[in-house]
């Protein structure tokens, strides 16, 4: 891509509102502002204007009004890319923001790319490849574990970890590679204890990363959840429940938009997304509607599966163990609807060393005990404003593969191996570890990460 | 309303975008921004800083960063409103934008009402009451020629020339008056045959103003176009060969948005819209599935009627004049369609003083021609950027009242009524007059004018 031309884009939400932003960024840029834009007080010159400052005035296409607008300059390195760029901030009507837009690309600047802002400011050195990737995270969060994640991210949490991984291994490889320069000699500037201590270390801080995934993932994706049970016990109900509770919650505000994500419901800022329920809602008959094949993979696809059974059966036990039995890597909890057709005496508390959840759906008692049923069965404790945890896939495979780098410099430490050997595995940990970082990358890579950004980020 | 409390609002589209804005405004704005802003160069006090300026940083609830955002600042009274006013562009998440609006709702500001920010700089005497109403027909705007009308509006171009009638006529009221204080003495001091010329003057201006609506109701809400003719004449071809040759040329720059207004074309500026036309695509059997009581109601609503014959039929000024009589007052284009088939003998170029228009939809042929014919049946050449159209049917009200007071200030002149009745009609229009800009109002009257903004202008 040639880094000198300019590109524009509009960067809000597409469709009408009060405002829309449109953003110009490249050598150009105010170059190009300028050619449109008249300032309220004639006199001002554009490009005579300090950093960070606010502009009222027109956009103009020869002598006709566009609109009236409020202009932003940002210079270079002190801008979002790290170059000259430009905000206007126009009336949001859709036809505005066309011809603006239109407006500018004649005037020379072309239309970015999907996250080609973003791009430049990791080709800029403003970020690293994981921050550029926390923009685009952050920007899709949805709730508030996936943005507090991403956040940390985006801020350089993981950015410094990975840097202070790699700060130490160079460190380590530079004793290493002392050593064979001086290879006729036969000295150790490294004492291999130490070495071993070392490594053990980051064995022990990538093992860390790539375990926190599973939870990574489901603080991105949600945690995809499965009500099933027979017939007429409640299901459609229970779900119903859930979702309108939450919503509540969230329409508190009138005027806040929420994602047009359907049945998911956040529960202490975990997302949790229900699976295949448009069924559920139109028809409580589920069992009998699907296929028993159809209805496997329904629940192999889960994570948790809530098995709703009916207060007047009595078979709690051989349900849930058959069920267990089928799925055994799944969370199953057993949840018993119409609890207030129940007396007490014959609730059975624990199925397997399993709580049994008492609830109604009817009368929305006990709800907020499932929830945090379904919150404990992901060890949400885990997720907190601090500690690196990893959502995104290409990190994940990447720490993997360096983990099974360090690890055969941990055996070669072991057996002993030559020198140059050792420095040949640990570069290999590096090289992984700046593929996270983006100091190791290619055009593949990089086309891979931009392109399901939005365009105008 | 309490001018002392601060609002805020979502100022950008609903949903997810590169970034959102989210708006301030009122005498707390600044610190409220201050108590969750935090800059990027700590020893940066937001209070201290200077009007117009941008400042990166973090807004953070307590000790936890919600976004890096961009943060503006604007001074009373050199913002929009009128009063102190912060703008903050956060990341486009709408989880982020409704953490940040609870955050600032939280530290003492209020979620503003629809229109409420506009509503303040009219408040405040920023603009006047038919600016405030064209910044609403602004952010409507999906045509070329409506934006432009509302631009104009917007900038003061209806509201100068209110000031200028309301000037001339408080000019005139004066010397009235003077003479009521002498009226013991029996004294003109204005000049009749001078008062005179100017209602006359007045008169027609106001007349002008009036005639405007018809045209400016087309420009602001669309052309009404029915398209009617016998079944398989080729209708629904001909209305997706309209759709289509405007759809190509707006698609040209990907990434720009355009209104999801159905079946809308738009020629030179001027929006037509296809009355009923969904059936139209459906089946091209319109006539025969609709009953004739419907078929009249929706020629009833139209301003055109693109009446389509078949070329191959031969009785066009039977069925031209046929549908005339049933509808004197529309405007109907007689559309020879499949010309194609059609040898050049029998061509008839004209029914009754209306040119007919030969075309293929199929092919394509002509197409530019209808468009142009739809173009001269709406006078589209009064469109221009100066002049002022009123497309507002308050404003068309008040000016009509205006109009018959005015009337009856002619007829005194010429009765030689005594000045004091005089003086009260003038001050009727003159009341009109105010009606428009805003110097006479009440809560109802803004109250109708502002629920139909959205919420953060």
């Amino acid at each position: 891509m040639d880094k000198l031309d300019t590109i524009c884009a509009i960067a809000t939400p597409p469709g009408s509102g009060a405002i829309a932003v449109i953003r110009l960024s490249g050598n150009h840029a105010i170059n190009i502002a300028n050619s449109v834009f008249q300032s309220a007080n004639k006199s001002k010159k554009l490009i005579k204007q300090k950093a960070n400052t606010i502009h009222f005035g027109t956009i103009a296409d020869g002598n006709q009004i566009i609109d009236e607008v409020l202009l932003s300059i940002f210079k270079a390195p002190h801008s979002y890319t790290g170059e000259d760029s430009i905000e206007i901030s126009c009336h949001g009507s859709s036809h505005i923001q066309s011809r603006i837009l239109e407006l500018l690309i004649k005037k020379g600047a072309r239309l970015a790319q999907p996250g080609e802002f973003t791009l430049r400011s990791f080709q800029n050195g403003k970020i690293d490849l994981s921050q550029a990737e926390a923009v685009a995270d952050l920007i899709a969060s949805s709730s508030e574990s996936s943005r507090k994640v991403a956040m940390n991210q985006m801020r350089g949490g993981f950015r410094d970890e990975i840097q202070d991984l790699r700060a130490q291994l160079l460190n380590f490889i530079s004793l290493i590679e002392l050593e064979l320069d001086f290879s006729e000699e036969d000295v150790e500037f490294a004492d291999r204890e130490q070495l071993k201590s070392l490594v053990q270390k980051i064995k022990l801080h990538l093992s860390a990363l790539i375990n926190s995934f599973r939870l990574g993932n489901v603080i991105k994706n949600g945690v995809p959840v499965a009500i099933i049970g027979e017939p007429n016990v409640g299901k459609s109900t229970l779900l119903n429940v859930l979702l309108n509770e939450d919503k509540a919650i969230v329409s508190d505000i009138p005027g806040t938009t929420r994602d047009a994500i359907e049945d998911t419901i956040s529960i202490e800022g975990i997302l949790f997304r229900f699976i295949d329920t448009a069924g559920l809602r139109e028809t409580s008959n589920i069992v009998e509607g699907l296929g028993i094949e159809r209805s496997k993979q329904k629940m192999n696809s889960a994570e948790v599966i809530l098995q709703i059974l009916d207060a007047k059966g009595s078979n709690f036990q051989v349900l849930f163990r058959k069920l267990k039995a089928e799925f055994p890597e799944k969370i199953i909890l057993p949840v018993v609807n119409k609890s207030d057709m129940l007396g007490r005496v014959n609730m059975i508390r624990v199925i397997d060393g399993v709580p049994v959840i008492y609830i109604s759906a009817k009368h929305k008692h006990n709800i907020k005990e499932l929830e945090n049923s379904l919150l404990k069965a992901i060890n949400h404790t885990a997720v907190s404003d601090s500690g690196t945890i990893i959502t995104n896939v290409r990190h994940y495979e990447a720490l993997g593969k360096a983990h099974q780098a360090i690890e055969r410099v941990a055996d070669g430490l072991e057996n002993q191996i030559p020198s140059d050997f050792l420095a040949m595995d640990i570069r290999e940990v590096l090289h992984y570890l700046g593929e996270i970082s983006g100091e190791v990358t290619n055009d593949e890579i990089l086309g891979n990460i931009f392109k399901n950004f939005c365009i105008g980020k």
